[in-house]
């Protein structure tokens, strides 16, 4: 039996199966102090029976470099209390299981990539589009760690002509993708949830834009076959039919992939994340 | 001994050594319509005795996936009379040795990545700001292909308020970072190169500013460690230094790859592609 953690800055997703695509029992404890929520989330999987090994999807920033003393840990977040946080090596000691550990959207990631790769695909990012905006990256079954890991929200898109006027809320950036697209910068300057808004608002194509702008630059700097749009502002009806339309409008047509780079919705659905953190558990035993 | 091209649109350069880093010989011609050039080009290497294996960084767009039946392809350029062409075909029947083959920016940034390792890196784009503009990926050592391959220079930048009014040369997306800072986009609202502009022109930060939101954008998407900056615009005395310092400052200090990030010049200068060339030639042997 294979272990799972998706592990939120609001909530910790606990799963256990057989198989990452097979979850025998479902979980889910708030975010609360480190010491509090990771011994809830151990006694949890105590009472589940023994598994094997554990897989971890978390929010960060993350270390992820096995070389590094440091590998395993989330490192400087804002979060209160959760910098120098070694998660994986508490789970490895408290479960006595091997541990697989990145970050969360990679692991959602890998879980898209899976469910694509019947289909040929060798090649997939993943965005979510929330309370932040994130992304992983799997390239040939491997995901893509760089010198660290990818940051996708903190890239600038265009600024839309209707949208001339709002700073953005990212403390760093200003008005980075982050900053414009995600659900807090929504309701900063529209006081709704996008799925709020009439579905004539404006502001549906002014957030698909941005969102397409990410997909077209992942298309045309990774010539990445997929991206999967995932987030609770994703679930916004339309939404990511309007982001995909909007990237072949970007694209132009021009790109060597041509049609078969593709924007969609997950398979797996809120899933992937957890799913993911299983095939890391699987790759860890 | 090895061979190698680095196939460009307007000139091929061909060369031969023993290992990448030691070429022997080498001879550029001008590039023509397929058969005037590639059988020149067959005739030099026949000219230098034997070499075992050839390798090929050609400009596009290719085919570089081997289940394809076109692969080694350069397949719909608008270049006169290059669609369709079977470049490595045509050279592993005229010299009857195995081919290696990826595009010429891919074998830049392999070159790159081949100097850059020694110090630890494990993730580079090499960028090339002339003609046109490219960039290649190097992750863990192998060249990234994703569906197809990257075209860097079709992502939107975010237009500096110094330079509004110009619509771009792009034929297919205007303003994408192609339309704005090749050498040709410079050449069109400037009327002149940048090195032959003031130091204090303001153009000199307009394009530093447009290639550093390429860079930051491969530091935030794909977290690569390195970008490299090379290609005949890149040669403007100080560009490159404005560009690593745009590149941080749009980072904000934000990014967990943080000073490890670096945006340097070629380390092997005008000979990256060739030598990257030599480094597929030997894979292929």
């Amino acid at each position: 039996m294979l272990g799972a953690i998706e592990a939120g800055g609001t909530k910790f997703v606990l799963a256990i199966g057989p198989a990452p695509d097979a979850i025998t029992a479902r979980h889910t404890i708030p975010t609360r102090d480190p010491a509090a929520t990771l011994a809830e989330a151990a006694a949890w999987f105590a009472a589940q029976g023994r598994v094997t090994a554990l897989g971890i999807g978390s929010f960060g920033p993350v270390e992820l470099d096995r070389g590094s003393g440091r590998w395993g840990f989330i490192t400087n977040t804002p979060k209160a209390g959760w910098a120098d946080c070694d998660i994986a090596g508490f789970f490895a000691r408290s479960l006595g299981v091997p541990v697989g550990f990145d970050t969360d959207v990679n692991a959602a990631a890998l879980a898209e990539y899976r469910a694509a790769r019947g289909e040929g695909c060798r090649s997939l990012a993943y965005l979510t589009i929330g309370t932040g905006i994130g992304g992983g990256l799997v390239l040939d079954g491997q995901p893509v760690h760089g010198i660290a890991h990818p940051e996708m929200g903190h890239i600038y898109p265009r600024r839309s002509a209707e949208d001339r006027d709002f700073r953005g809320i990212c403390p760093h950036h200003g008005d980075c993708l982050e900053g414009l697209a995600s659900g807090p910068a929504i309701h900063a300057r529209w006081g709704a949830s996008l799925s709020q808004l009439a579905p004539d608002d404006p502001a549906h194509a002014i957030i698909a834009d941005y969102v397409a702008q990410a997909c077209h630059t992942l298309f045309a700097s990774l010539a990445v076959e997929r991206v999967v749009i995932g987030g609770g502002v994703a679930k916004t009806a339309g939404l990511v039919e309007r982001i995909a339309a909007r990237t072949a409008e970007l694209g132009a047509g021009y790109l060597p992939g041509g049609a078969r780079h593709r924007v969609h919705s997950p398979h797996h659905g809120d899933n992937a994340g957890i799913t993911g953190a299983l095939m890391l558990a699987e790759a860890a035993r």
